[in-house]
């Protein structure tokens, strides 16, 4: 090592900036402390953000003009001089999807800028009978119509993000391997896209890590800089949150968890190695564990899962003896497997979602005592393990999150309303 | 959520800075800056920095007070007007320490901030039968010979950083719990400081997330942004990197690999668990399948480490089929953790170092294969096993780079050196 080899990865100079994207930038940053900080003035926002007066105004014509922000009250600023235009983040006027296709649903979830929720819906769908086609066709039809109220609320739709139970190439919007689908290179962005032909960007990324995403910014747990959420259904996913922020590794196939080798002689998963977790605590294992005179023996797609579970929540709810020691030996391999989390993330929040918030009643508190018996850290590096209270709709809330945190950052995405405006600009 | 509920944690405005603060800043900006672009002239920082003239001349004056920054010789800037005299990083007054504390050894590296190594030393000890106290005071004596060592080769220490296999309190320097040491609430940092009573800051860190960091900047896969280091020893450690940083998590546990549990039903570890990844792949796991008549086969402590490793090393070189066929296990074990690592990090290296590195001819091969069939993203999450070449240094190299990183981010922690300056300022 010399000088000449830079001690840490050298801060390259930032290449300059062209004007569009300075512009774009800016606008972002004009938008974002409009968000943060609250309404205020033009004023206000050019001695904070340190732009000058012309800029501010120019600025806050395009926000105004692209449905992004509008005029509000007149405000006198101190004893002497005109009173100033107060300007506020307008919600209403812009508005994403989430999409969701699972092993037996396919869920849509829309809200604007400010919150409301516009479009929440779930229907069943056997995604493990049909072919990526057909389930593709389905979910273009669910989202058009989706697109179609979002649009008849008032709220122009500005981007949509599918989340996927399986490995994705987020650039390309491309689902590698979805096992418990069934699809093996998938172009869900591009074949979205082309069938809604509408020019709304689409992006396509896992369901856990979306869930990830909805669970730190709006869960039980919000704000939990390090967390992890867990979701069980078939499969068994993750999403890590580090440090507030979403870990994707880069090729984005981190927090892949459902395959760690946690037991090398157990049975054969649905990928086809031996002993993953998810072979342990995924649905199957619990209908397994729980029901093994029905002759459902084998891993893999659980026939009705939904049933299946329902029955087996009555059986532990009448206290039937064998389902609780079905429940405490999901809970046992539950608590091993986050230990491994723990030990390696340091977080301080698991989230259950999928099946596991279903029957967390039951798994926490063996889950909750073997991961305390296992991290090496102990108390010292204590994490909770909870049940997701975002239900089945974490990964949708994640995935319109996403979409509206990309408007955020690039507030020339939304198209200009050309609308006539009431007050003075 | 609403809009008074931000979408993403809000960057909170910077508090105002103060100006010692802004001044620290601006000083580390500066010597950054030279040490990255290379030799230049005040004009030229001023140019690059957009920081003021007067703000500058000031700010260099101080950082060559401070023996960081030298001046060079003259250059003529274009056609007309005076030379302007050339600046340049002066590595060769300041220097760093890194201190290692392992189960059989205690060492010591330092180095300049231009890269030169000072100190360069490895001693045997042997901590298991040792208190803390012992330890600490052989870890004094040698750090006090080291910085005379230094001082005499011209170079003013400033910073000290000791590295320990086991839990760290980096905010307070104090190793929480080391098993392989039986050390458990050592406050080494304050011990050391003590012994020392000199002004050096010293900080305490664990010895794998260091080696991780020293892998990173000067090891064979340097640069490599997703990087996990595994060293082996009888305990089996990990450091992270992800994205170019080093994952700590949030109380400083993360990438504690040595006990994640990948055998329940396996023997018990040193740290009262049962199939932890060390016993499978830690060094005793090997003396243990490699020598099994020797009457060594409870786990923990190897007695003479060293001198059965070399034994063993010696077996394999004559082709004794048993010790192939032990490393061969060891090498299965290996992979299937790493199998884990990736599918939660998805670091396209792996580092080995510690007795690994040592036996990498004979475990990499197996732990590679076995690696490439349990990773659930296939080909594409292509993930290479290799050896370190730092060997034994990677630790005390990591902590000597991290002390280094603290003066180039806080240039006046160095004192100022007061010797008449050459040249015009």
């Amino acid at each position: 090592m010399s000088l000449a080899t830079p001690l840490r990865t050298p801060a390259e100079p930032a290449a300059p900036a062209g004007s569009a994207t300075m512009r774009r930038n800016n606008l972002a940053l004009v938008l974002r402390h409009l968000q943060h900080q609250g309404p205020r003035s033009r004023a206000d926002i050019v001695v904070e953000t340190r732009l000058s007066k012309a800029t501010v105004s120019s600025l806050v014509a395009e926000l105004v003009d692209r449905g992004l922000v509008r005029e509000g009250a007149l405000r006198q600023e101190g004893a002497i001089g005109r009173p100033a235009r107060i300007l506020e983040v307008d919600g209403s006027r812009v508005g994403a999807l989430g999409l969701e296709v699972n092993v037996d649903y396919i869920a849509v979830f829309g809200r604007d800028l400010g919150g409301q929720i516009l479009v929440r819906r779930r229907v069943a769908f056997d995604a493990m009978n049909a072919t990526p086609d057909e389930a593709l066709s389905r979910l273009a039809v669910m989202t058009r119509e989706a697109l179609a109220e979002m649009t008849r609320r008032g709220a122009v739709p500005a981007g949509i993000t599918v989340a996927i139970p399986g490995l994705i190439d987020v650039a390309r919007g491309h689902v590698l391997l979805a096992p418990n689908l069934g699809w093996r290179e998938v172009p869900v962005a591009e074949r979205l896209a082309a069938e809604l032909g509408a020019g709304i960007p689409v992006r396509v990324d896992n369901d856990a890590n979306l869930s990830a995403l909805a669970e730190f910014r709006e869960g039980s747990a919000a704000g939990t800089a390090d967390l992890v959420y867990l979701t069980g259904e078939v499969g068994v996913g993750g999403g890590v949150i580090v440090g507030g922020r979403l870990l994707r590794g880069p090729d984005g196939f981190a927090g892949e968890v459902g395959h760690m080798s946690v037991d090398p002689g157990g049975i054969e998963c649905g990928c086809g190695r031996r002993g993953c977790w998810e072979t342990k605590v995924g649905l199957a294992a619990l209908v397994r564990l729980a029901t093994p005179d029905q002759g459902y023996a084998a891993p893999g797609p659980v026939p009705d899962p939904e049933v299946r579970l329902a029955g087996i929540l009555d059986m532990a709810a009448a206290g039937d003896q064998p389902t609780h020691l079905a429940f405490a030996e999901v809970g046992r391999w539950l608590g091993l497997g986050c230990s491994i989390l723990v030990n390696l993330f340091n977080p301080h929040v698991l989230v259950l979602g999928g099946y596991f918030a279903r029957v967390a009643q039951f798994v926490v508190p063996t889950a909750q005592a073997e991961l305390d018996r296992l991290v090496l850290a102990g108390q010292a590096g204590m994490c909770r393990i909870e049940a997701s209270t975002l239900g089945f709709e974490a990964a949708v809330r994640g995935g319109c999150g996403v979409a509206i945190e990309r408007v955020l950052d690039d507030p020339t995405s939304v198209p200009p309303v050309t609308v006539v405006q009431s007050g003075i600009r």
